[in-house]
């Protein structure tokens, strides 16, 4: 072997054995979430300086020590922060293969086993969802399954904006809830309908959208003169994971024409569940569907489905024919470039592929009820703990609430609120501080609620037990 | 260790182990670019079904020599086929640790590592352009970036756009050359604008845009009653690696007032070097630019910069302020989340920080200057074999050629043409089909043309006098 192929080999081995021990060690409660340093601190410590010079290969393993030292640990079992963490070594080997075979999505040619394992993916996505025709492929994240879907609906009901723009009488419309994710938001901005044509439908209590409110946004925008053309729904909203009722939505789309869209980029995952998908009953009569592997189906970001109804449709909305890539062979099936937004497309199926062999469909099933069961848990836990609030009823693996200290009880009103605000975001950004538990916070009904979310199957009741505690104990010395 | 542990230690191993012999063996000219099976074969040799119950994960390590064996092997000194190629050990290292440590960018608190790097690499980016204040985020690929680009050049002239969607009035209009990528067509279309807003400029025999051409067809936009707000120039065009000529398409647009992007997707590389960076000579006067990382620097797919001259752009453009992530906090300048068009963002700076590492600023320009050279020595090689043409004059790493087996050459006229395009279709499938080459080809001047590209500075001068011999001798079976 040549002594780059040596020195190769020596520093893949390092890494992987590196790999392997940065894993075990995610076990270790001692070694905290994260160690946070400001920017500056931060630079203080790694020199991340790029250089005229470059560096012998070798010597990348001492920074290499030092990302995964300064990194936060997100398959740590107490990140509780975002809606992903915890940790899958086959997802992980499925990665490190897709860095290897380097290639882009667009043809079979130059991605022939991606391709099909993407395929593959995509056809059981869809029998899990109940699309019997589907289609679908991968997208860089949620928000951009989310654009792609409301492209499509806006493709079937204003098929001329895709070569002329949208004419004045256009004036479309669409409806997402309160608390449906932003970037359904976004996508309205980016295709040029303007934030002013989405219009936000109510909640009920536990953070669903109305049916009835939505029967009567429809109604006042076609009597506005819009025209109405898509409906988000969410199956697992981002704060507090909630359930949209996607079949009664579904009677409301189906009745005035309209795409029935389900973000179910959390979601998504319950369907691999006997006992829980019948949170999404009714999916099967949505015309798309985005479902985000990378969260509940543990794989590293991104990975994002973008799941159609009815075949050709992709095609239809994205199509370019670029002469240079796709040249009209038999198995332009096989080539998915027409399907995306992008041209070059990374392979996200690939580790999902490994995950899906290591754990099997049953695999999914047992965590998901798993998650669940340890998120009823955590309600019971906090319920039955004096001062702790649920803020909404917890419907799958998000808990928000609230925590009052002893000391606050006797206040009410808005200086209870206030207080209560207060003493929420001073001991979450204490927490983050110490660095032993990382718990996100959002704005719930007004003001500051904590966001509990059960991702990691890893997580066991002490764990949970011991965020509650140190709740507790840092919101008495605040 | 546990059970688990010890197993994901040896697979982990063992695949550094597989990895390094792989990427060795990308030296070994004796095992073909690729094996290509159509599907229904491809899929009789893998099985590729996912299962009700999952598989020991040590058992993957086969799964993953399989996947090794029938991917395209874009590492290999004769793989032509894509505007990105070869291998680099450090890159690759980058992303395995990316794999790890699987965070999103949106904020410094759960990426403070990613964040720090790629707000390095964005700046030292900005300063090879020459944008003394620009600011940048990574996209998922050019196509995405070239998208942001169009977002903010219509931020800036209809910022009513974002809350009100447009205006009858506006009538927007957009500029690129007949050569310049497709996802600038499509970017129009995803805005809404339709792909007639979207003018497209004729080239000189080079392949670059006329500014003449440019300037006459504003003035007919506007004669017209459109409002022209957007120029895209190309930096290394997708078929024939040509440069707009950027400082007098920069003279009209300032004259017009006009947003001026340059899609340097394959060209901002050139930036490293002394002797080509000429070529893109003007692009400080530009809004915008993208530039691949993943093309010309050679890091695994995706890495897309997104460049802006202006700071406050992408936020302006884009930001949706959601109060779930982004706390308002002193660090919100680190907190890249509301610069890019996706929520969660895989980290793509890691692998290009430690492939900058490795390299420096030097490595990257050898790398530049020893691709151009090996163009160079390409197109003199061809031009003094009997029977290939130059389709045109090579600028950068991309050469277009014919080749006219002796056979064809006394004939003239349509009958030639069409004789040449059969066999160059031919030649390219059989080529394929044996896989000791992938070459691509493309439509140039109406029909079917080689395109050569240096992209991986392992190819040496054998393997390309071995393609032409190759399409030499296929040519004469046909």
């Amino acid at each position: 072997m040549s002594q780059l192929g040596t020195e190769i080999d020596a520093t893949l081995q390092r890494a992987a054995q590196l790999a392997a021990e940065y894993l075990a060690s995610h076990q270790d409660r001692s070694i905290p979430v994260a160690r946070p340093l400001p920017p500056s601190e931060l630079l203080a410590v790694m020199n991340l300086s790029l250089r005229e010079q470059g560096r012998p290969f070798a010597e990348l393993t001492s920074d290499m020590e030092e990302v995964l030292t300064h990194s936060v640990r997100t398959g740590h079992p107490r990140f509780f922060n975002q809606l992903f963490g915890g940790w899958d070594p086959a997802s992980i080997l499925g990665e490190w293969i897709a860095a290897l075979i380097n290639t882009s999505m667009y043809t079979y040619e130059a991605a022939p086993v991606a391709t099909l394992m993407e395929v593959e993916i995509i056809r059981r996505m869809n029998e899990l969802v109940g699309f019997e025709k589907g289609e679908g492929v991968f997208a860089p994240g949620g928000s951009s399954s989310n654009l792609m879907a409301t492209l499509a609906a806006r493709q079937r009901k204003f098929p001329h904006a895709k070569k002329e723009g949208h004419r004045a009488e256009d004036k479309p419309a669409l409806f997402l809830s309160t608390e449906a994710h932003y970037s359904v938001l976004r996508a309205a901005s980016i295709m040029g309908l303007g934030l002013n044509a989405a219009v936000e439908v109510p909640c009920d209590a536990e953070g669903r959208m109305i049916p009835e409110a939505l029967e009567l946004a429809i109604e006042e925008s076609l009597a506005a003169g819009q025209t109405p053309f898509f409906v988000n729904a969410t199956a697992g909203t981002t704060v507090a994971g909630a359930f949209d009722p996607i079949s009664q939505l579904a009677d409301i789309t189906d009745k005035h024409g309209l795409w029935l869209h389900v973000d179910a980029s959390l979601g998504g995952t319950v369907l691999f569940s006997n006992r829980h998908r019948q949170l999404m009953a009714g999916v099967e009569r949505a015309d798309s569907v985005t479902w985000n592997p990378h969260k509940l189906m543990g794989v590293p970001l991104a990975c994002s489905a973008t799941l159609m109804r009815e075949p050709g449709v992709l095609r239809a909305t994205n199509a370019m024919d670029a002469d240079y890539l796709f040249h009209g062979k038999s198995d332009t099936c096989y080539d998915l470039g027409d399907l995306s937004l992008q041209c070059g497309r990374r392979v996200d199926a690939l580790k999902l592929w490994f995950s899906w062999q290591a754990h099997g469909d049953s695999g999914f099933a047992q965590r998901v009820d798993h998650l669940f069961e340890m998120a009823a848990h955590f309600r019971e836990n906090l319920v039955a703990r004096d001062g702790f609030e649920l803020v909404r009823e917890p419907q799958s693996i998000s808990v928000c609430f609230r925590y009052i200290p002893e000391r606050l009880r006797s206040l009410t009103g808005e200086s209870r609120r206030d207080a209560v605000s207060t003493c929420t975001t001073r001991v979450r950004a204490q927490m983050t501080e110490q660095g032993r538990f990382l718990l996100n916070y959002a704005t719930v009904d007004g003001s500051p609620a904590y966001r509990m979310v059960l991702v990691n199957a890893r997580t066991t009741e002490e764990d949970m037990t011991a965020l509650l505690d140190e709740i507790e104990r840092l919101s008495e010395d605040i």
